[in-house]
């Protein structure tokens, strides 16, 4: 068999074995436009490299789904173990535990009317919620089925949600999960998400530092005197402090990253990846030319890429650095030159296809129903993969 | 029967019988938050007036699928003929031509790659494309199995798409069309997208009158010596330029407007609408309460929401004049008072329902597979409309 030939490349992906679908083995040029494209090689590296970054630092990884919301990329991401992820809907943990994972954290914090969707899920897998606030935990009490296995959501400065550690409350409240009949301690969880503010790596690991600093120093306080609570995890992580984490992280058991699996511009102006790391693509086609106004038109509006990253062109367009993007609307985007320069209007006849290296993937993501998982020559369809929808 | 109960209401939704599906009939207390829905009564309102307006401007109502992407808003939208029916992707196209729709015009300059599909849609249906560039006129008579019905785009000032009518070339195009053995020329297509633009309604106005003159001025040479072309429709429309239209449109034989279905914040601005007339609402639940930052978290982030208007607080929220959206993260959205002054948390407990008036009724559509339509009371779910998605 050729090696080159599509079924021996998809036999290469372990663990991903049957899940191609009858568009699969394509080339790019066969695909409606606008869609959405990954590179398996970059989405392989980056799953490995972060995999391994975990066990470096000691740490197990809680893979987050929210990114790219596939059943392929959280094999990828769990090293095929199906175990151990965090995900941000209901319907990503429904979706997930339909195809056998386990060891489910739905990160964001659960009210009562989510409470029946959550008891089914916690009968079929090991499922934790997160809460933050005491009538999250009474609700949960009152919800007599279930003894319930929760994180305490922490703020680390992020200012999101989770509870703070300097508060009393907060030490009340772990005692509160950790003795109720009904529920036990998990752990804690934050999320240093403001580490996408940073301005460069090193304000990066600053954020990564006072992240692990502040959760490991809560946990440490509750399982001391006069709390004496168990603490089983400990969990940290965004992509940003995961990309660049201190060279050690006291205290912390798990970290939870999801961006990394894709990356994204915004992801390289803050120094979690370089370029050659950023794994998916918008794909779109020239359908349209205005020489007079040195612009062209493509089939990407701001359906197929989100309006994210205005400030930012959307991103960039991959081989054509002279490009960008100006302006999306609905169903078309408009393209000129990044310095004012005429276009050579013969470089891009109708039809052309161009890529966008997407500003923030999880939006992008979003925006589709399928990711088409292209081959090292980023032009062979190998398989298309369903992203999961709705919550 | 009790005239209050949900079948008979559904009774009253004439066109309408039989799209019920399974979540019909509940509370909306029932809904899973986030999620999507639509006030009836001022859907079938804002549908109407447009079609009376129409009506007295001596047009014909081309109403765009492309904000509410249903069958249902169709009927509605058609006045129950499900005719003439303006589309932006090949989708929206097969998703009508399906439900029974005719008279379907394609609003997006067409390459040759989307003519297979093209050409099957107007085996099933008059199904219009259009073009605005030579190559694609090039490519419409290589694809020998079908003779195309054409609309010729022209730009009246937005700069999106469309020929230039000042240009000579444009007239050589449109005689192109309708001297080709495989083209017919359809008419003349313009949007006045610019509206969306304008400062006040005053300015609208302005921009209705020139988007109607350039069009039916270009029309009106067209059809003189020395080309002496037929152009049987000349269309126009957007929804800022169709709810300020002025008093007549001398020339102009049809209006494509979309958004005014369901209207939103920004269409309000721009003096298209009043509050009153905005149909749809995003529903989300409290999540969170934060008192020392003066916070509340709702189940609402940009994955429910889009990012759009977030210098506008990403619109309103309804029957709360003093909250506004000051954030919004993927799944996660953050609240807090619109003057600063401290938030009464006793008024917001976790699971409090509350719904954003959209910023941007169209790019809320998109993040959704469905809307849930709500009777009267803004409380009974009387229907859930699958919405179209993809290209």
């Amino acid at each position: 068999m050729e090696p080159s030939s599509p079924s021996s490349k998809r036999r290469k992906v372990e663990g991903l074995e049957g899940v191609a679908d009858s568009q699969a083995a394509r080339s790019v040029e066969d695909l409606v436009t606008p869609c959405y494209v990954g590179y398996l090689s970059i989405i392989q590296r980056n799953s490995e490299r972060m995999l391994r970054r975990a066990q470096q630092l000691g740490c197990q990884l809680r893979p987050h789904m929210k990114t790219h919301k596939t059943i392929q990329g959280g094999i990828l991401a769990t090293g095929g173990t199906k175990r151990c992820i965090t995900v941000s809907t209901l319907a990503e943990a429904e979706f997930y535990a339909d195809a056998g994972f386990e060891d489910i954290c739905y990160a964001v914090p659960i009210t009562s009317e989510k409470l029946p969707r959550a008891a089914q899920l916690a009968k079929r897998c090991t499922f934790h919620v997160c809460i933050d606030h005491p009538a999250a935990l009474e609700a949960l009490c009152q919800f007599s089925e279930k003894v319930w296995s929760v994180f305490l959501m922490v703020d680390c400065g992020y200012g999101r949600d989770g509870v703070d550690p300097a508060d009393p409350q907060s030490f009340a409240m772990a005692k509160g999960l950790a003795e109720s009949p009904q529920t036990q301690l998990a752990g804690l969880y934050t999320h240093g998400g403001h580490s996408y503010d940073a301005q460069d790596k090193e304000a990066v690991q600053r954020i990564a530092l006072e992240e692990c600093e502040a959760v490991a120093k809560f946990a440490a306080a509750l399982r001391a005197e006069p709390w004496k609570l168990q603490v089983p995890v400990v969990g940290v992580g965004s992509t940003p402090t995961c990309s660049n984490p201190p060279t050690a992280l006291p205290g912390v058991t798990e970290m939870h990253p999801g961006n990394y699996i894709y990356y994204d511009t915004m992801q390289q102006a803050l120094g979690s990846c370089s370029e050659k790391d950023i794994a998916v693509r918008v794909l779109m086609r020239v359908i349209g030319a205005y020489p007079k106004k040195n612009l062209l038109l493509v089939d990407m509006g701001w359906t197929a890429c989100s309006k994210q990253g205005e400030a930012s062109n959307f991103g960039r367009i991959e081989g054509y650095p002279q490009l960008k993007v100006v302006n999306l609307k609905q169903e078309a985007g408009l393209i000129s030159s990044c310095d004012g320069s005429p276009l050579n209007f013969n470089d891009f006849p109708l039809g052309t296809l161009l890529r966008l290296e997407p500003y923030h993937s999880c939006a992008h993501t979003k925006q589709h129903d399928r990711i088409h998982i292209l081959d090292e020559d980023r032009r062979t369809v190998l398989e298309t993969w369903p992203i999961c929808r709705g919550w």
